[in-house]
């Protein structure tokens, strides 16, 4: 088990009235993460929106700010007991019984065009030995062929830009192993969190965006652009893609300034401190399917 | 109220083992859509797969395949009491006050990139009166500037491709109202169903696909290929775009043959024979939130 | 006629040994465009490479740099005496009549996708009377329709990026009238020059990107992002598109720094200052077919 | 020396008054290329107009076809001797030394973005030994890694989507291998002419795409499809992509019916007959530099 401590900053100056945002910045609840504490502060005075998808565990924070300065900070400190098992035991599951939530991560989405990209994925990726190993496949593949830079892409670069360009930051890495993933029949998301253990030459720590891909019976965490550490990745929020699980999705024009985020591990309750490492296991915070 | 009895027959020629299918081809049960009968035959012997999605209604059924031929038909007798309503009593929803399951609809999707034309669409749209005029002025200009040409558009034809190229089938008309409406904030989804009421010069009676906007607090019907008669769509499935309601979708190579489709209004139990028409209230087959 | 005296000054940051580029920052030699004076230095010790085009005049200039600062610097005077004539005098050429060496602006090119949005173009501009006036209301269309922001678009953006955005900059701007232009058969080609006469507002003086369409037996000029006085464009070079003329083609990576470049109206030979204004007429630099 | 004897038959039906047509059909002329008869003819009384452009040798015949029935017959003798020389002592040319005229062919087209997919191109090819060899390693990789389908393609996909895809016709395997070649800076065009040797399983003989990589100071001839034998390529045009040089660019909506297309190789004067044949020397019917 590992705790994490955080906090997420968002400032922002809101010109129109009635700008609305919608957040996802809150710690998803599953069985396998668990929120101990966590505190929510806006600078603005008004009532925002909870939202939580019960398939999902996103929790959607809105809100309609006031013309004038916008401050969002949330605290929270969180327990991660991953499911952890060897990767030769997690196979991938065949379409015809795949539970039915998970089917429209088998689609194309917008930025994870799996219908453009077939030809390749198959290519590449279609002879080998299905389970996790192939999922692992075309996580290193992505990782190994795309490069990390800043200011490559923006938020219209889909996942064929960057087969092509193979150039971006995480965002782009994810949204291309989703793609790779899904055209070989295998559902796969994306998850946003925060980039634990990252290289501090990188940059301030930030947001982070990863994969999950649903093999056994739930959904494992892969991290293609390889700039974290799994293990700790605290769940912010899932989707089919960035279009669905944006940190921050605004309706208007606003002025941001760059997101301030701090994440530590910190001693549990008997004082003892784990620190997240690399981890060969399959690793999962999903509860599975009953 | 209108009864109507459909059929619908697919044919594949299956030549790999184990190929899958998902269909979208069950009338979904609502408030306002009631299946009085239904029966569903396959012409090979397998259990398929039947999954119904507790907040879209979509009765998704799934089977593998053996190689050779596979014959599925669905026989329905169906009653549509739409919640109607005056237009000008309808009006947009304030992003803030969407139900959370709304939320997705708003979001960019693989076939509707709201993000990509949202230039357009404000500087056509975004200035008009918010209501349910708003979203048929939408409808009304897609009607009237993309025209319906059979095999001018293919599996990747997308909505910016048909707001710059203006002709494709009811898919690419559907598509790209949907990717209008999301632009302006207006939730927007694509639903299948049958096109009741299409000129017979345009073929032989074929699935449908229209569009669904979230107004009020409900999903109400617009049809912006304008080539059938909205009081008679029977709804099958909704999704964010054909990715997701597609009525067939294989993952395998196979043969297919045309669909045979048959949809007739039929007299009620008090023997009246109530035909669908074109009508000037807001309709809904949507049972609203609660 | 106007006399104009210009300097263009470039710096790069070269990295790798054997770096090319290829500059078009030269003032064309036309018929209505004379060089009267010309200079032109190079910081680091290397022979460039002169390639005029014998048909559209432009003067390629190639060089291979070393690691280390570069500095470019042009300075000019060229006297600019445009065939001028009235707009309702100037026809269309039907495909058929026009000279051999025109038709390739007929054709799509990488910016400017004239087969993607031909539906568009034949819905707006495909009944309008043939003539100047047709490319004029093109270019007044554009001009009213796309917003002039900086930032918003890059390398990749092309026509049909902004006719759904509806916005960019002025190379943005050029690339959707020509677009257009060719979608209605109207041969149309990119030209860069300076943006003579801009509103200070928008930023320093900087390099500018305008039309040039064959009418009647040359290439006429237009300016869709109304940004600056066409009278006042010397022209460097023309092309297809943006990838054809743009003012610097690096072959590797580099740092640039701003472009620094003033212009000015001067005295000619008798002391007259005629300053470029705003005209009515047709205005071209070319000297038309003979 | 080959001696090919050939005729080219297409055939319309006209419906608009004023349809323009331009025919990239007739065997350049060239030094390599030698054309000993031929003979056009026009089912409708009309003066087409006949531009031979001085750079590329291609021959353009417009006319403008009168409503009805429209075939056009190109039948031909033409001696092939090419520039036959090892592939190892052709080497690649910087930028900096290429003739001008052949700047054009190194920037992204409407078929070949170029710049799109330079990070691919760079991961593949940019490391490998400059020269014939590099060149012949990428037709190799699109060789290797497209699969030819019919009707899986249309007049839209570009280089990006066939990278994606993989698959598609002798056109697309054309784009794609010319992007990737000057994504590495070797200029690279397209070029049409009849499929000699092509498997008859294919289907009936055809128009062909094919390359021309611009290596020691010709351009020399590659089949990326593998599917037919460039020794028995007649040039009919060369442009940067199809855009340029399709056999047939019609201006308004006509029938077309499929062309019927005959090519044999003949004896010569001294009656030997020589067979084309796969070679393995870089083949050039390009006159070279002077």
């Amino acid at each position: 088990m590992v705790r994490l401590q955080f906090s997420v900053e968002l400032a922002y100056e809101v010109t129109a009235p009635g700008t609305d945002f919608v957040f996802n910045i809150e710690a998803a609840r599953t069985h396998h993460q668990r929120v101990l504490a966590e505190h929510l502060s806006i600078s603005q005075t008004l009532v925002p929106q909870a939202h939580v998808d019960p398939i999902t565990h996103n929790r959607y924070l809105r809100l309609q700010a006031h013309p004038g300065a916008l401050r969002v900070r949330y605290d929270a400190t969180v327990d991660l007991a991953h499911h952890a098992v060897a990767p030769e035991l997690v196979g991938e599951v065949w379409v015809a019984n795949l539970p039915g939530a998970v089917l429209p991560y088998l689609y194309p989405s917008r930025y994870c065009e799996s219908d453009r990209l077939q030809g390749f994925a198959l290519q590449h990726f279609g002879g080998l030995w299905q389970g996790y190993g192939r999922v692992m496949a075309i996580r290193d593949w992505v990782a190994g062929h795309v490069a990390f830079r800043s200011n490559t892409s923006d938020s219209h670069t889909s996942a064929v830009d960057t087969l092509a360009g193979r150039e971006g930051v995480c965002r782009d890495f994810a949204h291309l192993m989703i793609a790779l993933c899904r055209a070989v029949n295998i559902p796969a998301r994306f998850a946003t969190g925060i980039d634990y253990g990252a290289d501090p030459a990188l940059g301030p720590t930030d947001f982070h965006a990863y994969v999950e891909a649903y093999l056994g019976n739930r959904w494992y965490i892969f991290d293609p652009s390889g700039t974290a550490i799994p293990m700790g990745f605290v769940r912010f929020a899932t989707g089919r893609d960035a279009a669905d699980a944006a940190f921050a999705t605004i309706f208007g024009r606003v002025e941001s300034h760059a997101p301030r985020i701090r994440i530590d591990a910190v001693p549990d309750d008997e004082g003892h401190l784990v620190l997240p490492r690399h981890r060969a296991e399959a690793l999962s915070t999903d509860a599975g399917a009953h």
